[in-house]
């Protein structure tokens, strides 16, 4: 370590173990929300070959909304060279043996099925090194704009290695603002580190660390006994998994192939950028004369075995191997923390593989653990710029995000259990399913269907939050016992708890076709989404809405940041070369922002005719007249009012959590302004306005 | 000039004078068809600020065919990253006096009407150094792909600077091989250099030298008397031309504006990339007694006057100037070169600003630059590998490219003149146009009109080349002197000379979602496109047109090129991890790539029962099952066919030149095969394969 290399100070806002793409996207989410991070992972150097090595849908859509900051400047998007380094799964097909061939493809199914409304309907592929390269240029990009008091010194992309965490404990009574205490080494020079903080992410894995020193007690046959708990089973599969440039006279090499041999095991088959191939080779023991599988020993897997077996699988088609990329052996777990935070641990949150393990082969865990920080940050953002009592809003972490990992457990192991049986006999296969069951066998129509009904949560757009103080849902306390009712819910089809459905539209203040869902970067804002249908029939419920805001008692001016905090370092997202004329006495917030979208083509109405709110952000009014082919019945004639479910002569208010989540859909009315200031008393408890 | 720097050799396939966008785009494609290039620029490093900053849709389609090399190692790609950096150009504003107001928006105008049917529906503004740095990077990545003999050492994107253009000729009786010789000097060292080369590309704009060297003669008042003339006018209308910050509250800052005053002149906004303005700004003396404009000296502009007259044809509205990033004065002049290339000069050919110039308001000239040389380029890649008889091929460059340039003059001078035209008083404005006409003022409407008409050939897409040897059009020879009528043409409503309008596709192989246009890459190659339409129908056609193509007398087999060449560096452009079982007789030739399409959608038929010329390129056989908005009756239901007028009965062959214009098109049968004989021979003089 020379003279030069940073060390880590003794304070920070967020200690972050682990630089996975969990950890990756905690320091990420943080240093964009102005956080200072100090982040540590025991590797000397990021992932070089294979690993996790699928983005499903909705995570590439939440790697557009963090955007690139200096997209301009480097011509080098951080989705977009992911995307570009890539290959696209856009197919699985299924190969069997059947009763005239040894192997052939049974079926296939999209891998994004089209009834998913979603821009990128492709799983991305490509090696888990490429993936946390990106994370590491883009958080060096964006520290740079951190303020000075925020910034310290750090390697590149702001991770420190090889450090190796020992312990960590918070304990607010001996220092209130750095609860959070924790300690750990440099590998090499051994030199210990104490540094305090006020919250510490624990993203070190399956066998994390983290978890250890908060929860306590002792592992035993892979089952945690301390205060955290690992529920759920180990299982006796084994699997082989390996990168390699193959030669093939196998057809579908190209695409996502599961196929089960008749009596040989299993392999998944995953196109990889770079000419490589993943295969996800089963190992198991050939088939006593009993016909009962005997279980394989993971100490004995070798690449060699691996490569044979999957011969063996593929047979009768050819398999030849070149240059092999990684290799690895696993057996498959389903396990889900019991908690992700204890109450006598504040400030420390577990997320990532530390909190939930499975089968890697639904290619969900990466993402899974990615969207669990992203879930975070912005909820610690919120509580640290003094909008929210921590007691109130980060319970609300643990509760969505274990609710996706069960989900996706339930999802795992159904699929797992699926693709991990022995492949059915040929005589099997059409008939009987629960004999095939009792056998062992895999019935492969339930195969598929478990497939393709899994396919909105595999591309992580079914992954729903349920009722709670964040989600006004029509079962949420918020909205049950709300006095009026039919003011939440009802002025839109959309759900509450899931992702806003994406939207083309026209922005009026240059006519570029935008998507909607992307206009607002990732930059912890609550995005409040006016579809204000018909320009002539919506400007009173404007101007009351507008009137509404400026008032004292609005959600605007009664949960405002301390200290004039702003919600991110992303300030200017487009530029403003306009000079407003009128300075109304309302008072911006910086935690949300307003978009307005008419039915009304832009070229009849002009952005300088709306109230101030609506028009201070010149680039966030739209016109709805892109066509949409999910909605063709409408045409160019406001086709997204049509598919939110919005009456162009009523209108409707959204409000998007800054995760991109519908929080609520209200009345445009004073109805509906009154509601969601009580939505907003639900959660925030930030400072009232000076007016 | 440090030791280290590298010096130009003796000899080379092409010399390029001048790398602004036109000599970078000779470049790129020259490397990337594995020519040698020299190289040379008088400026001492690329633009850094201001010049050319609109790249058209149809230029974008381009850049995309061209793609990029090392896509998935770098991650920035060629176009893409041109796309991040620059800003989007989607509608363009009009604004007038009118009765009741100084200044008012009249009208506005998609800037791509949507009936132009392209991808990038919008015009990229961004400053001419990002532009070319992105071809210097892309050129560098591929100059390492040139073979052994071909690579010699060069600064970086193989351009030599600051190198300063003396002389050249060429001369094929002294040296047969090599006929241009070339002479030029270093500008700091005054070292001057001799080199050879096969071709000599002019680039080096309006002014040009190598022009004036093959054309001899005097130049005099702007004239060229020597044996290439400058045909055209030149103007009285003095501009000036600003990238600047600005800060306003003319509301349409971020739109194009073409903004006329009531008697200041004449301004155009172009929104531009990192919060820039560009501003064209028409430049008079302020309207004499009589209503007679002064012509106002060009020697007297200055950045402060035009800032003074932008603000004041800005009036009403307010115009703040913040840091001038580049500025410049230009007097429009139309002109046209008589000749491109000189038949006393084998070799050397002109192209970009030295063969015509023209206003840049209308955005035009860097696009019509760069794809002179890219049309150049593949023609000379076909000469050189021994496919084509340089004295019929080469004639077309100069044919094809000068017929844009004068149908790009003919749209500048009508869309000039108006905007350069005094503003029309308001009584004029609606008023009798003759009358208008007579005072020297704009007709509004007509102005309007003009631009509305002149969009397809604004945005690229209306860019026709005309009946030859190459567009096997109802009206060429080939085609009207064809003994059997029918064969031409009727299979398809593509038309030939335009370019193959965009289709969206299922590519079987992986099930990706697809661009046909851009499946494959720029590499030289004709694209023989087969809309199989009905798979099972299909089958007897595609037996036959295999067993044709194996033919020794079938245009792939009768032209090849001379010692094994290939057509480009761009080699595997996907991975291919597929063992074809069978090798069939049919030599494949580099210069002809096949694509297949059918009606019929990928599940229901394998690639490996197709004949083997369909199959061999397993990534390129589709099937034509996406929707379009375009053809919204078809559904999924074959829209491309429908698109393309091909009955999914019949079939069809389309012939797509290696720069993505439809040449022919035939029935898909043996009358058909015979006719892409007959095309092809009416061009390639290829060597005969030895079956």
């Amino acid at each position: 370590m020379s003279p030069a290399t940073p060390v880590p100070l003794k304070e920070y806002d967020v200690i972050i173990v682990g630089a996975g793409p969990a950890g990756l996207m905690g320091s990420l989410c943080s240093t964009t929300y102005g956080l200072s991070v100090l982040h540590i992972d025991e590797r000397p150097e990021p992932t070089t070959a294979g690993r996790a090595d699928g983005i499903q849908p909705r995570t590439l859509e939440v790697l557009r909304n963090i955007g690139t900051i200096n997209g301009a400047t480097e011509g080098k998007g951080f989705v977009e060279r992911q995307i570009m380094q890539g290959v696209r799964v856009q197919e699985v097909s299924f190969w069997d043996p059947t009763e005239t061939q040894p192997l052939a493809r049974t079926s296939r199914a999209p891998s994004c099925p089209d009834f998913i409304d979603v821009v990128d309907n492709y799983t991305l592929l490509l090696h888990q090194g490429l993936i946390e390269n990106a994370f590491l240029d883009e958080i060096e990009n964006r520290r740079a704009h951190l303020p000075a008091d925020k910034l310290s010194p750090a390697p590149h992309g702001g991770c420190f290695r090889p450090y190796l965490f020992e312990t960590c404990s918070s304990d607010p009574s001996t220092n209130a603002k750095y609860p959070v205490s924790a300690t750990f080494a440099h590998a090499e020079t051994k030199e210990k580190y104490t540094v305090r903080a006020k919250y510490l992410f624990g993203n070190d894995g399956a066998r994390s660390l983290v978890r250890r020193a908060i929860s306590g007690g002792e592992v035993g046959d892979g089952e945690w006994q301390g205060k955290i708990r690992m529920l759920g089973d180990a299982t006796s599969f084994v699997w082989g998994v390996m990168d390699v440039e193959v030669k093939t006279d196998f057809p579908d090499i190209m695409s996502k192939c599961l196929i089960h041999s008749k009596d040989s095991g299993s392999i998944m088959v995953i196109p990889r950028e770079a000419g490589l191939c993943r295969l996800y080779v089963q190992l198991q023991q050939d088939t006593a004369e009993d016909g009962i599988q005997k279980h394989f020993d993971r100490a004995t897997a070798t690449e060699e075995i691996c490569k044979t077996r999957a011969q063996k699988i593929l047979s009768p088609f050819k398999l030849e191997f070149g240059r092999t990329d990684w290799f690895s052996v696993y057996q498959i777990g389903q396990r889900i923390a019991s908690r992700y935070h204890l109450e006598d641990a504040p400030g420390i949150y577990l997320g990532g593989d530390a909190t939930h393990t499975h089968s890697p082969k639904a290619g969900q865990g990466m993402n899974i653990s990615m969207l669990d920080m992203y879930s975070l940050a912005w909820k610690v953002n919120l509580v640290e710029k003094g909008m929210a009592d921590p007691a109130v809003l980060l319970p609300t972490y643990e509760s969505e995000r274990r609710g996706i990992a069960e989900a996706l457990l339930a999802f795992d192991k159904s699929y797992s259990a699926l693709f991990s049986g022995k492949s059915p006999k040929a005589d099997q296969l059409t008939a009987d399913a629960e004999k095939a069951k009792n056998l062992g066998a895999v019935d492969a129509k339930l195969f598929i269907e478990t497939f393709k009904s899994n396919a909105e949560f595999a591309s992580g757009c079914g992954a729903i939050y349920t009722a709670n103080i964040l989600n006004a849902t029509p079962d949420s306390d918020l909205v049950k016992n709300y006095p009026k009712q039919g003011v939440f819910n009802a002025a839109t089809k959309l759900i509450e708890g899931r992702r806003l459905l994406p939207g083309r539209l026209t922005r009026a203040v240059d006519a570029n076709q935008v998507d909607l869902q992307q206009e607002i970067k990732m930059n912890g804002q609550f995005r409040i989404h006016v579809f204000a249908g018909d320009y002539q029939k919506s400007q009173p419920a404007l101007k009351a809405f507008d009137e509404f805001l400026s008032s004292p008692s609005s959600f605007i001016n009664t949960h405002r940041p301390i200290d004039g905090a702003s919600s991110s370092i992303v300030h200017a997202k487009k530029e403003h070369r306009h000079i407003e004329k009128e300075v109304s006495n309302a008072v911006s917030n910086p935690f949300f922002t307003f978009l307005t979208c008419f039915s009304t083509p832009h070229t009849e109405w002009e952005i300088e005719d709306l109230p101030w709110t609506f028009r201070r952000e010149r680039d966030q009014v739209f016109s709805d007249d892109l066509f949409d082919r999910r909605v063709p019945e409408a045409g160019i004639n406001a086709p997204l009012h049509k598919k939110y479910g919005v009456d162009v002569s009523k209108g409707a208010i959204v409000v998007v959590r800054p995760d991109g989540y519908v929080a609520a859909s209200v009345q445009l009315n004073a109805d509906g302004f009154e509601a969601l200031n009580t939505f907003f008393d639900g959660f925030l408890t930030g400072v009232k306005a000076k007016l």
